[in-house]
């Protein structure tokens, strides 16, 4: 296949690695802002053309697949850019941590956009934090969009709108994703916006607000005790609170209303356990992280 | 000296082990409720006699410094059982995770009692999990207690009231955790129970509030996605909410004032960051990520 890569970073770059490291004699190329990234990129192999300018890439118009991995904002932006360059048969994808707000816009600017989140990364950004394997045993989401009177459904079920959904195109999406060794999901963009609602963007604002609260204390000392004292159980509840705010941000942006769901069932939830401390309810609150000590198996267990 | 360790699990077997293994010429006893215990804490040279029976211990007249390491509800009836069997100038130290609660009453027990919290662990329990040097390099806080009046009060400069400080029983107990490699921090009860409620029982709280809610999701394939994609962060963030449920209720039990100070503070932190996202003050909230992104080091920098 002759697939392109737009972003070349930790996403772009990993999987170009992959791509080309396959005996599938694939022709791979990439475009990035910088002209830097472009040589990095062409010099450690994840792509085998690599251009700012579109008409400098050898083949464009031959391409069948073009996967989008720039931030968020960019990825509507390089649909609009790239579009008019590209055969009606290729297929756009992109692999933005958020759904529904791109899906159904990106969806109208090309008819074979197919939305998917491969769900991987390191602490690292960039092309030279690119490496191989990155994607193996990850999993990814793949959002089929079917019409836009659907934007408001959460299903899980796409062949019932099969008519709709661009199935050939969403296959190529997986097969992609499955060559370089992810587990690949399926589910409506909403669903996914609400799952990583869930076990991703929620904990970042739970976590930041636990570091938030922390800094509240007005005694100094204590304060400053409490530094001290902080161990593992407070660097791994606060690790995510304390990344990268940017993209603290952009999660918030794009996926306001699943996040606002999260949060005010956290709100309920932290209630419950409030009004337990207050009312003296010993047994009661033993009882609730009986079920939280329990429950958090179904999340974390087999994973590495 | 003459050492006598009550309570025989992972802290009061690893103080033994570390304890015997110095050229200091300790005698260290132990007494736990159960004769496995104290079989297999002979055995494995955490104490050098030990029984059920605090009658059946050589030379317990003569001990200098009983170490109570039982759980916190188990504290005060040990120093109420051992106090009538020993010299009035010994000294009686605990390990409870909790001061106040603590200090005030077993002060009045025994005159020379010195409140103590070595804050070390392992994921396991019991004489089985002691290991040697368990205390290196880990924060141990000293809670000296002056007088009765002081209890309401938060003060870090005990020097201030050293007329009613027992200071020699204060510095053997300081020693004694400074030869087992710990860095002992020296604080009132209340500003301990503040500054733990801060980095140790709020993240407990907090994070089985995380758990809690993802199970609020009402779609089935919804929950189930969460938790296939379910990684790295959800991992940590909600990590301590899924440990030991008697050990968050036991926090919560007695360090009720501080946890509830601590968890009012974090729902303001957390209802900022819910205003920002429904009024939609994206910089907003990447100005408060980016404070909680610098204040946590802080906490962790530096830190294993």
């Amino acid at each position: 296949m002759n697939i392109g890569i737009i972003g070349l970073g930790l996403i772009g770059g990993s999987l170009g690695l992959d791509l080309l490291a396959q005996k599938q004699n694939h022709y791979v190329w990439g475009i990035s802002r910088h002209q830097d990234t472009c040589k990095q990129a062409v010099l450690m192999g994840a792509v085998e053309a690599a251009s700012q300018d579109p008409d400098m890439i050898p083949y464009l118009k031959q391409t069948d697949l073009v996967v989008i991995c720039t931030p968020i904002p960019a990825i509507l932006p390089a649909i609009a850019s790239i579009s008019p360059l590209l055969s009606p048969q290729a297929i756009i994808t992109d692999v933005g941590s958020v759904k529904s707000a791109i899906v159904a816009s990106a969806s109208q600017k090309w008819a074979r956009f197919v939305g998917a989140h491969p769900m991987a990364g390191t602490a690292f950004q960039g092309i030279t934090a690119a490496e191989r394997n990155l994607f193996q045993q990850r999993p990814c989401v793949i959002t089929p969009f079917s019409s836009p009177v659907d934007t408001q459904a959460v299903n899980l079920e796409p062949n019932s709108k099969s008519n709709t959904i661009d199935r050939e195109a969403v296959e190529i999406v997986r097969s992609l994703w499955q060559s370089v060794g992810a587990i690949v999901h399926e589910c409506s963009p909403e669903a996914h916006d609400q799952a990583v609602a869930w076990i991703s963007h929620l904990p970042v604002m739970v976590s930041a607000s636990l570091i938030a609260a922390c800094q509240q204390e007005e005694d100094v000392a204590i304060a400053e005790l409490a530094q001290k004292l902080a161990s593992s159980g407070f660097r791994d509840t606060s690790r995510v609170g304390g990344g990268n705010p940017e993209l603290g941000r952009l999660m918030a942006e794009y996926n306001r209303p699943a996040l606002l769901k999260s949060l005010r069932a956290y709100q309920n939830s932290l209630q419950v356990l409030i009004d337990q401390v207050e009312s003296e309810q010993w047994q009661g609150i033993e009882n609730v992280l009986k079920i939280t000590q329990s429950d958090r198996r179904s999340f974390v267990d087999g994973k590495g």
